[in-house]
C-alpha cells in the first residue's frame, strides 16, 4: 500500500495567514528559525520545514493540525532537536511544531510515584523540578531532550538496563492526531488490561502517528546509596564478557557502559578525565541500599578479577559522580571533536547479550576495514552499542564507506536476534533496516499509518517510505 | 464508525467442508465440545461456536482463518478457558480456534533469559519445563492459562508488583491477522526503537485483533532466597495502609496480597489452611539474595508492625510456600464454595496506590449495601483488587444488584484515576466501563480494528461494541 504522497514546497498563503491569526509572532518563517528547526544533532543534511511555530497547549496544536490538515500540509513536531536519525527534517516542506515553550509539570503525584508534564519539559528540568521530593526520573539518553521528544523516539540511555526506557515508564499520553482529534492515552494505574495499548504504540511513532502534547511519567525514589565505578580491561572481549556475566547473574546494575580504546581516549581529552588510560573501560553505577549496593559491587568485582579489570575506582561523592557521567553523556561531542568538521552517524544495533561480544568484534572489524577509526559505546547491559564514524557528508566516497560498513553491522545483529536500533529510532535513515528486520509487520504498520494518517501529513519520510 | 457485522446462525457448509478437509477430526462439531468451549471461568451464559478446531499449528491456524474470511464466519481463540468476562463466548457463532495442542516449548536461550513457546503451553507447563535451568516465569494469574491467552488478556497476577505483566515481559509474538497473513513482532533484543510497538498493541488484544500462535517470552533466574509470610491484622484500613507504605518506601517485594476477613475464612475452609484467623491478613513473597531478603522483611515488618500487624508466620520450605500460593490461587474457588451453585462476577478495578484505602473501602461499603458478602482479594502492591459478586445468572433481581453494585465500583476507580480492569480484559462484560475510561481513544481502538478486521470476524461482541 502507498502512503499518500505529502505536499512539498513553499507554504500556502491560506495556511500562513491562518496560523498567524491563531500564533501571532509565534509563527514565523525567517530562515534562520527554520534552518535552526531543520536537523538534529546527526549526520543528515539540514532540510529546514517552510514555517515554525512555536506552541503553547495541546489545543493550539489541535488547531495547528486542523489547519494544515484541510490543506494536506506536513507537519514535524520538534522537541529539542537532539535527534539522530533526521526526524525533524522536512523532506516534504511544511509546518514545524517547536513544543519547547510548552514546559510545564502539571503534576506530581509523589506518593503514586508519577507526574504529569507538557511535551517540552526536559529531562533535567523534570529531576530538578523533583529535587526536594526525593524522587527521580531515570531515563537518560545523554542529551538533555524533551520528555515529549523522548517518548516519541522510544528513548532510553545509560540505565535502561535497570529501570526501562520510554516504553516501561510512560503511563499515558495526549495526542493529538492527524485530523486535529485530542484523545488521553493510559492512566494513573501501574497496570490495565482495558482496551488496546494505545500509549505503546504511540511510545516510538516518531511524530508519524500523532504529536504528543502531554506525558504521564512513572517516577522512583532516590535510592538510599548510588556509587559510580570505573574500571579498565585488557581488551574489549574481556570487558564484554564482564558484562554478559554480571547480566546473567541478575545483577541489577543501574548502569553498565563500554566504552573502547578510542573513545575513553576521546573522553580524557574532552572532559579532562584524569586518572584514566586510553583503554577498554566499563563505567557501573550501583544503586539501593548501602547494603545492596556492597553486595552487587562485590559480585561485579569478582567477575570483573576474572577477566583482567583493573581496581574498581569509585565516585561514591555527588560532584564527582556527575562528572563522570557528565564526560560519558559528553562521549558524542568528544567522539566528534576527534575529527573536528565532521558530522557523526551513530550505528545504534542492539542484540540478545549472549550475542554481545561477536556483535561488537565483527563491528569493529567492520569499520577498520572500511577505513574509520571508530568511537565504541554502549549501553552494553542491555545489549545495545553505538559505533560513531566520523564522516564529512559532502565527500561522497567516506559516507558511501561509512554506510556500507554500517549495513553490514546491521546485518549481523538482525542475524543474531536484534533490531537495527535499540533507542535512537527509524527515521530517514534506517528505513530499509525495518524492512529487514520486521518483514511482512511492517504491512501492518504501513496500514496502522494509512488509517491514523491517510493524507500521510504526520512527519512525512520518516519511518515509512512513502 | 460502525463495525463490520458479524454472520451468526450455523456453519456454512463450505466452511465446514473445508475444515475438515483441513483437520480431519481435529474439526468437529460435536455438542459437547462445542458447549465446553463456550465459556470462561465466568458468570455468562455459554454461548457455544458452531465448530472447534484443534490447531497444531500457526500454518493450520492461518488456513482456517483464511476459509473463515472468504465466507465472513466469526472466529474465537481458546486456550484453557480460564477467561473471566465472556472472552470465549461465541454471540455471532463462528468457529473456535482451540490452540491447547499447540503446546511445545520451542526454544529456550537460557543465557539470553528468554524462551520462545506455542501458544497453548501453559504456566505450570513452561515452569517444569525450565525447572533445571534455574529460570523461570514469573507471570502467574493464579489458574494454569495458556500462554497465548495471557498475553491476549495483558494477564498479571501476584508477582507483577515486581515483574510486571505480559505487557513488559512478551518480547514478540506470531500473530495470524485477519486476512490469514501471518506476521512476527518484536524480536529477542531487550529494547528496540525499530517501528511501531505492535507486540505491544497485539497484548491484551483479546482476539480481536488477531490469533496468537507463538510467544517470546523474558525469563528471570530463580532467586536465591524466596521467602514467604502471611500476616494478619485488625482491620482492612491497617492493612491497605500497611501496603500502600510498603510500596511508597521502594520495598521490592515479590508479593503482596490481600485477602479481607470474608475471603480469609473461605481459604482456611477450602484449603485446609491452619493456625489462621478469619480476619483481614496479608500474603507477602521477598525474592532476592539472604541478605536482600532480610533486608526487604525488616523494612516491611516495621511497617506492618506500626499498623498492628501481628507476627510474621514465615514458610521458606518450598512445600509450604507452594501450599500457600495454592491457597491464594484457589481463592477463586473457595469464594465460589462459599455459596455452591453460584457463579462468580469479579471486579477487578485497579488504582494509584494512595487511592487504595478509599477505593476499597469505598467498594466494601457498596458491596454491602447492595445485600452481598462479598470476598475481597488482591494484587493490592499495584493497586489492583478483586471483589467476588457471588450470583444465580437466572435470578434477575440479584444479578442486577450485582451489576449496579460493580458499576459504582468501577466509577469510584474511574474517578480515583484507576482503570475498570487491571488483568482480567473488558471481554463481553466491560464494553461501557472501557468507553468511560478512555472517551475519544475508544474511537481510535474502533479505526484499528476496523482497518486490521474489516468484517469483524475476530472474536466479535468482545472489547468494542459492534
Amino acid at each position: 500500500m502507498a502512503l499518500g504522497a505529502a505536499t512539498a514546497g513553499k507554504l500556502d498563503d491560506r495556511v500562513s495567514r491562518a496560523l498567524t491569526a491563531l500564533l501571532g509572532d509565534r509563527m514565523t518563517t525567517a530562515q534562520a528559525v527554520r534552518e535552526h528547526h531543520g536537523s538534529g544533532e546527526d549526520y543528515f543534511k539540514p532540510v529546514p520545514p517552510d514555517a515554525v511555530c512555536f506552541v503553547r497547549s495541546t489545543e493550539e496544536v489541535a488547531e495547528i493540525v486542523k489547519i494544515c490538515a484541510a490543506h494536506k500540509v506536513p507537519i514535524i513536531p520538534f522537541g529539542t532537536g537532539t535527534s539522530l536519525e533526521g526526524h525533524v527534517t522536512a523532506p516534504y516542506g511544511g509546518v514545524c511544531i517547536d513544543l519547547s515553550q510548552m514546559a510545564d509539570v502539571l503534576e506530581v503525584n509523589g506518593e503514586d510515584l508519577d507526574c504529569r508534564v507538557q511535551a517540552g519539559v526536559r529531562r533535567k528540568q523534570i529531576n530538578e523540578y523533583l529535587r526536594d521530593t526525593g524522587l527521580f526520573f531515570p531515563i537518560d539518553p545523554g542529551a538533555d531532550a524533551s520528555l515529549g521528544g523522548m517518548a516519541a523516539t522510544r528513548a532510553s540511555g545509560t540505565n535502561a538496563v535497570r529501570y526501562g526506557t520510554m516504553r516501561e515508564n510512560v503511563l499515558g499520553l495526549t495526542m493529538v492526531l492527524a485530523d486535529g482529534r485530542v484523545i488521553r492515552t493510559g492512566g494513573r494505574a501501574r497496570k490495565s488490561a482495558a482496551g488496546y495499548d494505545l500509549t505503546r504504540l504511540f511510545v516510538g511513532s516518531e511524530g508519524t502517528l500523532g504529536i504528543i502534547t502531554e506525558v504521564q511519567l512513572r517516577l522512583y525514589g532516590i535510592p538510599e546509596k548510588m556509587a559510580s565505578a570505573v574500571c579498565q580491561y585488557p581488551s574489549l572481549e574481556d570487558a564484554v564478557n564482564t558484562v554478559i556475566l554480571t547480566i546473567q547473574a541478575g545483577v541489577p546494575v543501574a548502569r553498565i557502559e563500554l566504552l573502547n580504546d578510542v573513545q575513553m581516549g576521546a573522553c580524557i581529552d574532552y572532559s579532562k578525565l584524569e586518572g584514566y588510560e586510553a583503554k577498554t573501560t566499563l563505567f557501573y553505577e550501583f544503586h539501593g541500599s548501602e547494603a545492596a549496593v556492597a553486595e552487587q559491587a562485590d559480585t561485579v568485582k569478582a567477575i570483573s578479577d576474572e577477566h583482567g579489570g583493573s581496581a574498581f575506582q569509585w565516585t561514591a561523592r555527588t560532584e564527582d559522580r556527575n562528572k563522570l557521567w557528565q564526560a560519558r553523556h559528553d562521549a558524542y561531542y568528544s567522539a566528534l571533536a576527534l575529527e573536528p568538521g565532521k558530522r557523526a552517524m551513530a550505528s545504534d544495533v542492539c542484540v540478545p547479550i549472549s550475542r554481545l561480544a561477536e556483535t561488537i568484534s565483527g563491528a569493529a572489524a567492520d569499520v577498520e576495514a572500511a577505513g574509520f577509526r571508530a568511537p565504541i559505546l554502549g549501553h552494553v547491559g542491555d545489549g545495545n552499542f553505538h559505533l560513531v564514524f566520523l564522516i564529512d557528508p559532502d565527500d561522497k566516497d567516506e559516507a558511501a564507506r561509512a554506510h556500507g560498513a554500517n549495513e553490514l553491522i546491521v546485518q549481523r545483529a538482525l542475524a543474531n536476534g536484534g533490531t537495527c536500533t535499540g533507542e535512537h529510532g527509524i527515521g530517514a535513515g534506517k528505513m530499509e533496516f525495518l524492512v529487514a528486520e520486521h518483514g511482512e509487520a511492517v504491512s501492518v504498520m504501513r496500514q496502522l499509518k494509512q488509517t491514523l494518517d491517510p493524507d500521510n501529513i504526520m512527519n512525512p519520510g520518516k519511518m515509512l517510505r512513502p
